[in-house]
């Protein structure tokens, strides 16, 4: 049986302990949902201060040039860059997650339909983030294309079914918001682009939390959240990233001024800016663009403690730990295992399930303080042959700010939560769940 | 002739002068580019220290609800409809103006071909704002429609011309970005539906800066700037309206989830949000939402001493005073007044024009603690018979802030740099305008 000394023990021999002194948490909270918004880095309050009071309030309009607000979008997508393997130049922070996801969509569906215009289908997982099924819905309905919703394992089938039409882009979000497992990127896009087919990764549950590299696994576009993994603050905008062999192919149609070649010679035609800088569209929200700057900055001091490989072999050492805790310690409360074993498909989060109560015991984790969330399961009425998925208690385990101890004392409450049978109070069952 | 003393007596008869304590700007500073980046209102520093370490850093994902984070969009469009003569529930502050323009063009393109399929034109001003012009060639190129161009005067006879093809859609900003001139609202929307076309109103520079009756003029959609006239930080999200009676008409193209009637359903299928709500599409920045709140907070102080009726009679009081000024303390070098002298047809800025130099006077002028803007005027090969527009120095009034005193010391160094030719230095000539 793992003990509370074997977890100090991994404490004191974690080389990335240090970067908990980064953040900012309330005294005593075991914080498990950085994978619905991240924790505040320590630096962000003096930096938004400043932009406020100096940038903003004393050098005005001259901060375009002189805080360098300009190239916000592009410094900041540089820095995100070398977190999921795209190259420098290739990424812009902008807009939220959703708007990026209809620039890339509307662009991929270009391109492919330019290749091919038999291909009608844009398919995707039945158990994808919502937001990015209802882009696809709204779009594939707009040009009269067919959005097909498969379970994750059916993808390879739906890309290679000669029956079933052309498959002109397979959009995924890599890690999977509710049960954490995550997709092969690699063999995903390969089988894509043997079909024919472009991808669009969503790499929202992936950024800053699992090692990813788009050129390396050649995929064609990306988009991803700069308000979970990152920790850029409440709804920090979100980035884009086309692979260079495309970036130049199509304007995206949000064809604002800030994605044209020249936005301050206020041209009346538009001229599009050479590769991503034509996925900007908007002026950006400066200050909360500069809170995001400050979570990358972690990531930055993470480098020479080994990086993301070595945030990755922190992140499966808690998320083992966890449910390995879980299960020599909660065992016979009714709580099942959703999130894959197997390290090459989780991401950094465990998801339980439980036939009932699973939104009441987060509640009581809460005012236990271990913040973790519920996500609720399908409605009744799925598609014949849909297996619904379950309420879900999901836990997020981010590396640079938890460690082995809190994964200790989290399954501690877990257990006493359980055992107590607390959790059946009335003061735990109001519906009120968030994102 | 006017004198120093004539101004420090408008100021101090003047009731709205105790809203210059809610400013916090750099001391001695005339700001006259509050049409580019409004001023800092003084409670937003505090604000948004807040917002980093309370609402996000101690109290996390809870402050979805205990901070409102959720309804922030609604309970700011709800702030600013006060301004725009817009109804409660009318309209959302998201995104930036641009997207939100895409948005509603989307929308009214849609309604206005349900109703006529054959009006296949998009119809604005040469002058418009940039962005607005792109963002209608990226959508008319899509749907294959033509975007028509004219000069401002010749929009009623492009609206009647039978001969012309049919006009789906007005597309106008009220008050133009460089020359200040203002349409009249009312009488352009009533051509419009005279004429069978939709509008779309760009309020980015009207917005906070002259009174704006979006319902008495009938108008269908709106869309405006926070980070102008409102003072809500740089790159600040901006608002969109659309009138009940077309709210519920149309899904708008972002359909992502925060525009679903339960975005945390999660459910996979996308319901529109009800009215208004539908125009959200991503999680909005908090941070920088907070901060416009502060700008809005302003306006409510103004309520008191007259709002914006008062602000408006102040906004003509200092333009027609800097204008006679200008005249009478700057006669013979050159300048020449391109803002309409008639108050129905001026916004809250006041441009001027000069055959040369209008880039190194402005520089000379911001060294001198005057700030005001350049806008380039129209390059050589304007199209058959339309005059192109000259350089133009931009000089914007914010009745919030500046008083009569402040139009006085603005004009003597705009006399001292013309009468010195100390424009004519090298220092000032480098080419850099920006917003």
């Amino acid at each position: 049986m793992t003990t509370l000394q074997d977890c100090q023990a991994l404490d004191a021999a974690d080389p990335l302990r240090p970067l908990r002194a980064h953040f900012t948490l309330p005294e005593g909270m075991v914080y498990l949902d950085g994978n619905s918004l991240g924790a505040m880095p320590s630096a962000a309050a003096a930096r938004v201060a400043d932009v406020v009071t100096r940038e903003w309030g004393r050098d005005l309009i001259g901060s375009w040039n002189s805080a360098s607000w300009f190239d916000l979008p592009q410094r900041l997508g540089d820095r995100v860059a070398t977190l999921v393997g795209a190259g420098q130049g290739e990424v812009v922070v902008t807009d939220s997650t959703s708007v990026n996801l209809y620039k890339v969509l509307h662009a991929a569906i270009a391109m492919a339909q330019q290749q091919d215009a038999s291909r009608r289908v844009v398919l995707s997982e039945r158990a994808n983030f919502p937001t990015d099924l209802y882009i696809a819905q709204g779009l594939c309905a707009a040009q009269g294309l067919e959005l097909r919703l498969v379970d994750a394992q059916d993808i390879p089938a739906a890309l290679a079914d000669p029956h079933a039409g052309g498959v002109a882009v397979l959009m995924l979000t890599h890690v999977n918001y509710r049960t954490g497992a995550m997709f092969d990127m690699q063999a995903t896009t390969a089988a894509a682009h043997a079909a024919g087919a472009l991808t669009i990764w969503d790499l929202a549950h992936s950024a800053g939390a699992v090692p990813v590299d788009l050129q390396g696994a050649g995929a064609d576009f990306a988009i991803g959240c700069g308000y979970k993994y990152l920790n850029g603050g409440p709804g920090a905008p979100a980035f884009v990233w086309v692979h260079p062999r495309h970036a130049d192919a199509f304007w995206q149609p949000l064809s604002g001024w800030w994605g044209h070649a020249a936005p301050f010679s206020f041209t009346p035609e538009y001229r599009p800016a050479p590769g991503i800088g034509r996925y900007l569209c908007g002026t950006q929200p400066i200050i909360s663009l500069s809170a995001l700057e400050c979570g990358l900055d972690v990531f930055r001091a993470a480098e020479p403690l080994g990086g993301m490989a070595a945030l990755r072999r922190k992140s499966l050492a808690l998320t083992d730990l966890f449910i390995t805790l879980v299960e020599e310690r909660c065992a016979g409360h009714g709580l099942a295992l959703v999130t894959p074993r197997a390290h090459t498909q989780r991401g950094s989060q465990v998801c339980l399930s439980r036939a009932d109560g699973a939104y009441a015991i987060v509640q009581a984790l809460i005012a236990r303080n271990v913040v973790g969330d519920f996500r609720a399961g399908d409605p009744p009425g799925q598609a014949d042959g849909v297996v619904p998925m379950p309420d879900i208690l999901r836990f997020g385990f981010t590396p640079l700010y938890l460690g082995f101890e809190d994964v200790w004392n989290a399954v501690e409450q877990l257990r006493q939560v359980l055992e107590s049978g607390e959790w059946q109070e009335a003061r735990f069952h109001r519906q009120n769940a968030v994102t």
